[in-house]
């Protein structure tokens, strides 16, 4: 079974569909429940496809949403996450707060549940932040914050989990045609960035291991 | 004028001091009343010395702490931070998002309001963060997370604030032999650690600018 | 046509099978005439399967590999390298060197001859490095130097050819079982790090482009 | 006693004549001797300043170099290098090997001889790169090939030198209004930029240890 936060729309979305097509049992995990109910009607499968509306960045809806697992999955996909543009300057504190409880609260209490839980299981952790986990930009500077705190988050649990059969792998997409903007507060023609579903594809293909090995950094770009 | 965070104690604390001793009018910040005042209160200097409790994660407290300065300083440096350690599946999920609030949360929140009231002073900003925002390390996973998330935005805002004549200055200080580790939970022999006096001494005499440039970034080691 | 350079052996090998089963036409180069046609005479493949000796840190020698493909290649995949291992101190300066111009020179020399000559075609250029790339490693301090320069070079170089239609992708494989460890030095026991197939099918699928985007940057780890 | 490599011209004369003030006795080396000479002979000094003409990418130089030291130095600054810029396509191969040769071969080299001769002793070895080591630059390309060289030859000695009392410390200055320009090819108007001077002064002030603890890395900015 694969477990997919942030399911609801996007990037998330488009791999529940992507890995339905697999016939892959799936776990959807998404804030709005009308949002995450049209997706879950939407894939066809012949696996079940359950949904469970959480907000990630509440210990206890953690809790729940891993105690309503129906067993270990094999890989958790964790897409969840919003975003927030422009100068600092003209932030809304409470947006930034916002900000931080969607990025960096949620994703580090969804790894440590994860890990709590399942640590001698060989669980595949995946990890979704952006490319602008890498490389600074301008006006992004609170998205950069939170998407830099994962990356290290990631950084130091790789070094932790060294003897755990738990493998961590990290993603980051460049811009995408989703939702994600206009709820953001960035104006941007986003028509030739990637589309979400062209994005699960080549997600899903480099997603690969081996008997030795397997595929623990990929980065996305435009182009 | 200088304005100090997390001036109540340990790197904070001993910047107070070593500023004192050059007759520099300073503006502490503390959480902490009865710490503050007593650090305000050894310090020697012939300008006025002001302490002011704030929690830097509340945006009207930050609001508050800007508007009892006495000036536009020439100086600002947030030092304020605490720390967290340990197995990250051993850590509770209060203390993370403390660890989040007093780490990303407060820098991003004072960083704006001195952005925004500053924007067009030669104000520098000098933004006290730690090894662990360049070097993960295991059983230091939330605290990486929390420091790289300060290095990332502080990499986005001077892409942001190149035409501002705000400078931000990067510090990154290994261990101290200071109150932080036992409040953070990490049992550590601290006593071949670098004393918080030493590395204010060293910060202080680094922190120099010249006609046409200015030392950025600063790492200070053990050893 | 695929062009692969460091195709006598190790990684290059493994990946000139894996195209020539896709029955992709390939052209291979090695500094080892003989090594380069048991390779070369190994594969099955309905394609031309060309072999052409060259030492890629000589530019005269580039440009007679580059002016014998008999068209512009789709990919070029530059595996060539090699490996130097041990305390520094202990290390041979004329080795360093070879290291430096395996490494170094022969991948700036490279990518300069196919971006001279193919800017404004389609091609993708895949620069294969090390995990030590990413992670610096004692006692393998000039290892170490020769791939961050391929790093730094690839960074500034993507940020040159925004308006060309080359794409430059980044690999970081870690360990792999080849003859690369007896003849760098390392005395290891390697039996349980990557097979180079392995490793070749995982980079092969991972090499996926689509509309708007492709993978960029690929890090393949044991575990 | 105080040895500065590339102190014939630029960063390295500025920091001869900054610490000829503090009295230092100096071992200057350049590979030009009539700009050496002429340094030489412009510093004022108490203490001998002696020189010595040596290429630092010919092993052999080095060796000789070293052998003529009086004793064992306490600190070693390192500021020989060169420049080279442009597109790709347009740089001669022959002036990227001498590129590699000055920045990358040549600082393997003097740290190697400096570690195997001094690996007991307290040495701070001063490595000054560029601010190209840290941040990619289009058409800055090879430049930052053999500056990230660098910095990936230093993260990994500094692991390897866990338990030499050598320290290493990284210097990243910006843009200096030197010969460096003219002679790499770059026409650009430096009159803004910082006065090697300026630059020489700001990192003899920063180059300071206390009883526990160094600074270990310098950026040094415009601005």
């Amino acid at each position: 079974m694969i477990v997919i936060t942030g399911a609801s729309s996007g990037l998330g979305a488009a791999l529940a569909k992507c890995y339905a097509q697999d016939n892959e049992a799936l776990f959807l995990n998404g804030r709005n429940a009308q949002r995450l109910d049209r997706v879950a009607h939407q894939i066809q499968s012949k696996k079940p496809i359950q949904a469970h509306v959480a907000n990630l960045s509440v210990p206890n809806e953690i809790k729940g949403l891993f105690d309503a697992l129906p067993q270990a999955p094999k890989m958790l996909l964790h897409c969840a996450g919003s975003g927030l543009f422009g100068p600092i300057a003209e932030q809304d504190p409470n947006e930034i707060k916002q900000l931080i409880d969607n990025n960096v609260t949620a994703c580090i209490l969804v790894l440590q549940e994860a890990i709590k839980r399942y640590k001698n299981k060989p669980l595949t952790l995946v990890v979704v932040m952006s490319s602008a986990a890498q490389t600074a930009k301008a006006n992004e500077s609170t998205y950069c914050a939170v998407k830099w705190a994962v990356k290290g988050l990631i950084s130091a649990l790789r070094l932790e989990l060294k003897s755990s059969p738990i493998k961590i792998i990290a993603v980051y997409p460049g811009g995408m045609n989703t939702d994600f903007w206009p709820t953001s507060g960035k104006a941007l023609d986003t028509s030739s960035f990637m589309q979400a579903d062209e994005v699960a594809y080549m997600l899903k293909q480099a997603l690969i291991s081996s008997d030795n090995g397997y595929i623990s950094d990929i980065s996305i770009d435009r182009g």
